[in-house]
Parts: structure tokens; sequence; C-alpha cells
């Protein structure tokens, strides 16, 4: 089978086709090519003839034309403009998540058979005003542009798969952490900032403070509820293709505890508070506590526990703490 | 100040024409011009030198950026492709209904002041399994294309006005009874036919069982709705830019019923029942009961009872009974 995955060149994009890779197959097929589409690499790509990379815009027609083969069996979307850029550049945001999501689902349409979609929306689908504990049947009230353009990514997921021209699935992700690499756009970016940062030695300015909660999910947790999802029968997705995946909430300061208990009290301190308002406006619009009845009926997982997480993220990433 | 009226050539676009034209102010300010824009008028457009009727396609950036004056102040956001229409040519609905709101929200960003902006939303947001009777907390989840590309124009509509590129309402429309003309592409188009025909002395075939539940509005009240809407100031309408509109609950026998008390028997034996699938299996997924508490608090009104409504009609629309 063929899949595509857009943001290929992303932290979770390149692990998910490590994962596929070293799994051989999808969907009980054997894969035969994993087309990876983004805008830059890693100048690292794996050595597998299986793998090719496209460097584009998600929002170009000849792009997307270029990289949705007729015989496309399965997608995973995650190319977007992160929630902070997408503020800051609305026009941006709306180019990349709207228009480009749209082309994706048009390109599609025109394969063999109907391709499986997976569609990364998020929590920030939801915000404003929260009930103390959202779940499944809590309204998507988005408070950034991010989250009104993953939301209505969602609605055409679920319309384009009613309709019969894909089998999509949409899965609202926590806030990865630990993300390796750089700071990135994204609003929540210190959320995995204070904890690579001080195990690579360096101190990490945290943006908000200690009581501030996170929804948080781990990236091996994520890479197999991509798999999952796209492994899952449509029948298992009745009655909307939309899921708020599992996760587990915890505090800044419950991160900064579990972070001292794996790496020691020298990397803990490397965590230093600097506010910073435009961060914490976005941030407080988010939620904080979720019950996911549904994803855990489907299948999906959390995580058991922060230091598991971190250890992981250690274990993964070759990390030698500073 | 400046107005436009996108479907200001339909029956409810043209009728919101013509109550602002007797009431000569919109938001305390006096009506200085009128834009309507659709793909057709009807014959006899009142003489009126404020009144300007643009022939065009909504989806059509010239056409879109000719109606759209710097300072336009007021835009009634009315043109669609109806239901059945969007159903049967999914393109179709998805230029006019997905593209065109999004290229008249884009046009609308380059206005002077950010001009207040009324959407035509509907109950066709929902749909599929849902509860007895629907509230303010209830999640979308269209079964329509249609219903689809309205959610996707409400979270257009709220993150615009978020942004503060436009000061956007949206609203979800009941179905609206008694519509004048023919019967149109819409699913619901038997809703007004029932009663519409037989008073004109002509059969009516019902597509659907006397059981069916309708949730309706008169033209009168919608009309109402949207001047109100426009009118609100922008505090009434958080923490969101879409509401639920008030109506009452009747089914197709209190339809004949009504039509008969008003109109006599001989009317009422108009209706005859002609079974159409294709039409049940969309009525089936809309909504029948609500609470409407958020729209009653600010202000919007639903119809007292069906024998009045259907009088308005008469009187409205100039009807000789048959």
């Amino acid at each position: 089978m063929k899949i595509l995955i857009t943001g290929g060149g992303g932290f979770l994009g390149f692990k998910l086709a490590r994962a596929l890779l070293a799994r051989g197959t999808l969907d009980g097929q054997s894969i035969a090519g994993i087309t990876l589409l983004d805008g830059a690499f890693p100048a690292q790509l794996p050595q597998d003839a299986r793998l090719k990379a496209v460097t584009g815009d998600v929002s170009d027609p000849k792009v997307i034309a270029g990289v949705c083969a007729a015989d496309t069996a399965a997608v995973f979307h995650l190319a977007a403009v992160v929630s902070g850029a997408a503020e800051a550049d609305f026009d941006l945001g709306m180019r990349v998540n709207l228009k480009g999501s749209k082309l994706l689902l048009e390109h599609l349409r025109k394969c063999a058979q109907p391709p499986k979609l997976v569609f990364t929306s998020s929590v920030a689908a939801f915000g404003g005003d929260l009930p103390p504990v959202l779940d499944d049947r809590t309204i998507a009230t988005p408070q950034t542009s991010y989250g009104t353009q993953k939301v209505i990514g969602e609605y055409l997921v679920n319309d384009y798969s009613r309709k019969g021209f894909i089998d999509g699935r949409s899965l609202r992700l926590p806030t990865i952490v630990v993300r390796a690499g750089k700071p990135n756009a994204a609003a929540s970016s210190f959320a995995s900032g204070i904890i690579r940062e001080p195990l690579n030695g360096v101190v990490s300015e945290c943006p908000v403070g200690l009581d501030t909660g996170v929804w948080l999910l781990s990236p091996r947790r994520v890479i197999e509820a991509f798999i999952h999802a796209c492994e899952l029968p449509a029948s298992a997705w009745a009655p909307g293709r939309v899921v708020n995946l599992p996760g587990i909430t915890r505090s800044v300061a419950q991160m900064v505890e579990a972070l001292k208990k794996v790496a020691g009290a020298k990397a803990a301190a490397r965590v230093v508070y600097k506010g910073e308002a435009r961060i914490q406006a976005i941030v407080r619009t988010w939620p904080v506590q979720f019950e996911t009845p549904r994803a855990l009926a489907m299948g999906f997982r959390a995580d058991a526990d922060l230091e598991t997480l971190i250890r992981d993220y250690i274990a993964d990433e070759h990390i030698l703490v500073a």
C-alpha cells in the first residue's frame, strides 16, 4: 500500500514514518511506499527505498496533485501552521490549515479507492467558558484561528467521509510532551521546553505560572494513536469521525517535579519563570481536564505517568542527560 | 448607512429589503442604500432610489468585490444553495455555500469599519443521533453537506468577529413556513407547500408522513430576527456569535388541521401523501424539538400559533383563498 504523510518532515510526521517503516505493514497490508510532504526536512532521512521526500507547500495545488497518487491507500494529514503562528498571521493560517486541507480532500476524492485519512485536530478546538471537566458532549468553541481551522477541517473530513469520498478519522490531540528539537511558534511550546531544555543543560524560560495545567500525551502514545485510528474499521467511528484522544492532566509544577525525579535537582532548577502575556492569553483559553470514554472504548491509550514519559523521551531521542 | 443583502432576490432577502425600506433606519441610522445581490430577481422590484439590484454569483470574486463597498455598514448573508441541491451537487454547494461565504468575509475585512454581518445558518446544523429536545449545549452534527457548510460558515463568522475583521452574528433558522412562490430544491420545501398550494387551489403532494414533526418559524418572525440580530450590541453575543432561533414544533397533521380551520376542509383535502424516500432520508435527520433559552433571553421571538401564521401569510402575500 501507498501512504502519504503531510508534515512528514516535522517531529511527529517523521517519527510516524519511522514507526511505519519499522512495522512494514499498515491495516494488514505491506507498505510499498511512504511519501513525506513538507516545507523542509531533517538533514538525515533514513536510507530506505520505500521512503520519498517531497519538498513543497500543502496549499499549492500542483504540489498536492503531485503527492496524491491514484493508488494512495492511507494519508496522515499532519501539516499545519501552529497556534501561535496562525494567530500572528491570520492569512497564513487560513491558507495552510484551511485551504491546504480542502485541497488535499479534493485530490483524495480522485483516488481509485476512498483512502483512509487520519486528520490531526487539536485540543485547541475548545476554549472560552468551559466546564471544569470536558467530555465527548462538549461543543467545540475555539478561541484561536488555529483551533477554528482545525474544527472546520473536522467538519470537512466528516462530510467527505459521509459522502464516501474518503474514509476519514479526526483526532483531537492533547499537547504533545516531550517534543524533540527546538522551541516552535506553538503557544504550547513551553510544555516540552521545560523538560527538553533542562535535559540539554539549557535554561528554559517558562511563560506561564507553576499552577498552569496541561492536558498532555507523549509522542509514543500519539504515534500509536495515528496508526490505531487508521486501522480501526469505519464502523468503529459511528456516529462521527472525530474523537478527543485520552491524555493526562499535569501542572507545570508537577512537570518540573517529575523532571527533578528523573534528572535531578540541577536539571529542574534550569526552569525559570518569565511571564509572557501573549502566550498566557492563548493558553488560558485551553481546556485542562477531560473525560474521554469514547476514545478509551475505541482502544486509544493515555500515558501512565509523567516520569515514564520523560524516560521514554530520553531513550527515544538518545539524550545524554546534562 | 449602506446595506448589502446576498440572496436579495430570494423570498426572504426580498422581504427583508422591503421591511428595511419601510423602516428607513437600521441600528439607529438612516438607510442610504441597499444592494441586493442574487442570481436572478423577481420581475417587479420596488421603485425606490435607495435600492440597487446586482445580478451575479456570490462565489465570483469580481461580483463580491463589486458589491462590498468600503462603507458597507451591515450585511445580511442569505445567499445559499439549499439542502436538497447541495446534497445532489456537492461541488455546487461547496462553491456557493463555503467558497462564497469565505469570499464575502475576506472582502468585508477590507471595509473602512468592521461591518455587522448577519449570517443565516440552519437547523440543518443538527442531525443524526440527537436528544429528544435539543438546546444551546447540543453539538452541531450535520448529516448533510448543506448543514456542514452552514456550520463551517458559523465558525468562520465567529473567528472573523473575534479578530475584529467583522461584527458577525449567525442565526440557526428553523424551517420557514409559509414561503411564498414555487416549491424549491430544499428538502423542507414540503412544509410550506402543504399550506401554500392548497390555498392556491392546487394539490400538494406531501413526501413525508402525517406524524413528521417540523421545527418552524414564520417569515414575519424571521425578518424581525434578522433586524434584531443586526441591532443587538456585540456584547449581547458573548460568548459566541451563533444562536438557535426560537420556533414552534408542529406535525404535518397539525399543519393540515390548522389549514382546515383557516381555509376550510376543501383546502385541507388538497394535501395528499406521496412518500419520497430521498426527502424522508434527509428530513429524518433533522431535529424537531428545541429549548432556546439563549435566543429568548436575547429578545428573539417564536410564533404564537399556526393559525395566526397562516393568516399572516394570506395577508402578507395577498392570497385570494381558493
